[in-house]
């Protein structure tokens, strides 16, 4: 495969050349040798991490809605494929790239957590590859039989999502990414979920659950919580501070961590940006229902990096609430007035909908679409541009 | 005294008719035969109440600056006269309606602070002559000898302001006010500030100045406290909760408590009305030095009245901080940007320049402006209507 030859022609949607599965394709690629078109621009790459159950799925599927059209899963393919794909957006789970079988991690005794149980560098290589426009032959973890399956092909889109417990571990992948964000649940609040969804639902008891909780914990604390620091955005996802001793997890306490400095990418703020406000909106224009919504904006330090906090407690339970805070907020990327209001009624049965984590995840999803614009933007000035001026721009 | 002949003369600031001091004229006047002219509308009234040496005559030349010109004794008169003149304003010290002098006082035991003390029923026969365009002879307590002198010849001024222990005591004084106003220094603040001039500067134990306190104290909580009630707006000053244990009343947290729906005045407030935020503007953008500035706004009730409370601890180091406090701010009624900043700056001398307090007087000087241009534009728009119609409107 002559990659070299690929830099001028039209790579998306067809045209593609499919980065081999195996062996492993270890050609080096340089930002010199990018595909590129007139019309369209370098797929980009959005990094997703999260513990399993923690609401990723959603997160993708108000994502994706704020693209325009629903994510489906591959026409015709594997069943038990994890991918979906929507016009814009593709979103692949990282759990395909699980190196040793559910049956292989039992033998070795090793979670799903782990690192040895995951392959980066065939990871690094196919997201290397979709980002530079090439399809790839992703293998499938089969979630029902725990076992690897045959490869999909995968063609690049306009924008891919990875979404996993490791997106942001191997140094190559993040670099490969243009966002990225972590979601943070709570130990309070997993657990909360965790005995609502296994032991209302599934009738597993209270014994088991906490057990299954401390088998994962030392595995996620060394291998996936420590991404936090490497993300742009956190979610965190925390109990009330509204109504002391609220432990139930179903009012929640919602902050986003922005960090600052990211290309294409400002904090949301309010009222007044760099300093630090907490608001209640309830009171003489907007009446609210017990305990009433909460929210704080601030600079911080997190990991060292300078960051933007925005934070909701609370819920919203009527439409004005929502639209009265929508209003409030800067920075946030919508296209017109009360877009947020409206994907977040859009998808008023998704969960989260009436609290911080569907405002903070719309949100997130109207900034990825401002970043996807920009790049675009970037990229088809730079096209524009007289070529030796373009290849001086990039020789180092 | 034929008041109905006076209904259309100029009675400002020439021709006007005295009020006799004795007898009192007990002459009942009623809004329609207020003395109107095409040029000068009537007195407006303002009452400022607070215990003595807590910081009145300081807000006393803050709103006189507002105004333009200083505040001077009347020329030629009694060199003990407690009065103070400047072009628009006449501050009178209700300490001259003390109907007992020291010695009186002291013969029956009553405290000044005390209504026996006090002549409300010539406070409220003068103060209304003021209010509507007719010179006094208002007595002088002499605050050096502890006597009652001469009377002093008051005119009506465009602003009549009354200071002192009972402006908002009699109900009929209360109802010539067009806006009031309580100092309320906290006990803990008050204790300091004496500490601080009785103590250090006039050599006075620190158990004299508790005697003296307590002395007071009974009379005070009876008869001078309970007059917050009524007030238009109360600015509360308190020691700061930026240092824990502070309690030396150097750094304050100052609040001004404004009572909604009073005529032409529109409480302050910061980023939404109605909500409740605090904001610490010292962040990104702006750097301050130790312990910071924070501020608080927010809807409230103050005995059993809707009001809105805006807050401000901490001082303000370097003018950058107090500018852009100050731009943060709606409904100051400036006149222009930085208007606050450079009155503030004028008298960067004056005691609480750099605080909560400086800055609460400072924009109530400017609310008592914009009120008083309100009603001169009310009464010109009165005096401008059909004769027929004017009396239509106050027949009742």
């Amino acid at each position: 495969m002559a990659i070299s030859k690929l830099s001028s022609s039209h790579l998306w949607p067809t045209n593609q050349e499919s980065f081999p599965y195996h062996p492993i394709n270890r050609r080096k690629f340089t930002r010199k040798v990018m595909p590129i078109s007139a019309v369209d621009s370098r797929t980009v790459v959005i990094g997703l991490a999260a513990d399993s159950g923690c609401g990723k799925s959603t997160f993708m599927r108000r994502l994706t809605s704020v693209f325009g059209g629903a994510a489906k899963p591959h026409k015709g393919g594997n069943p038990d494929s994890n991918t979906m794909i929507s016009d814009m957006t593709t979103v692949i789970c990282l759990d395909d790239y699980h190196s040793l079988d559910r049956y292989e991690r039992k033998k070795n005794g090793v979670t799903a957590l782990h690192p040895t149980a995951n392959n980066f560098d065939l990871m690094y290589q196919q997201v290397k590859a979709l980002r530079e426009g090439i399809a790839v032959e992703k293998p499938i973890y089969n979630h029902v039989t725990g076992l690897l399956d045959a490869p999909e092909l995968i063609k690049p889109p306009k924008i891919l999502i990875i979404e996993g417990l490791h997106p942001l571990f191997d140094p190559r992948v993040r670099e490969l990414l243009d966002f990225s964000i972590y979601l943070d649940i709570s130990d309070d609040v997993k657990f909360a979920w965790k005995i609502q969804r296994d032991m209302a639902e599934r009738g597993h008891s209270l014994e088991s659950i906490k057990a299954s909780i401390a088998a994962r914990k030392t595995d996620f604390d060394a291998h996936v919580e420590p991404q936090k620091e490497f993300a742009d955005a956190v979610i965190q996802v925390l109990p009330t501070q509204l109504i002391p001793e609220e432990k139930e997890g179903k009012i929640l306490r919602v902050r986003m961590v922005m960090k600052e400095g990211v290309t294409y990418f400002d904090p949301v703020y309010l009222f007044d940006e760099g300093s630090t406000i907490s608001w209640v909106p309830c009171g003489r224009k907007l009446t609210c229902s017990y305990p009433g919504i909460k929210l704080f904006y601030g600079p911080d330090t997190y990991y060292s990096s300078e960051v933007s906090v925005i934070e909701m407690d609370g819920q919203f339970d009527k439409l004005e609430e929502l639209i009265y805070v929508e209003s409030h907020l800067n920075n946030i990327s919508t296209n017109f007035y009360g877009e947020i209001t409206e994907q977040m009624l859009r998808h008023a049965d998704f969960p989260g909908s009436n609290n911080g984590t569907g405002l903070f995840q719309t949100i997130l999803g109207l900034k990825i679409r401002h970043l996807f614009h920009q790049i675009q933007q970037e990229d088809k000035e730079e096209q524009q541009e007289p070529l030796h001026h373009r290849h001086a721009t990039k020789v180092f």
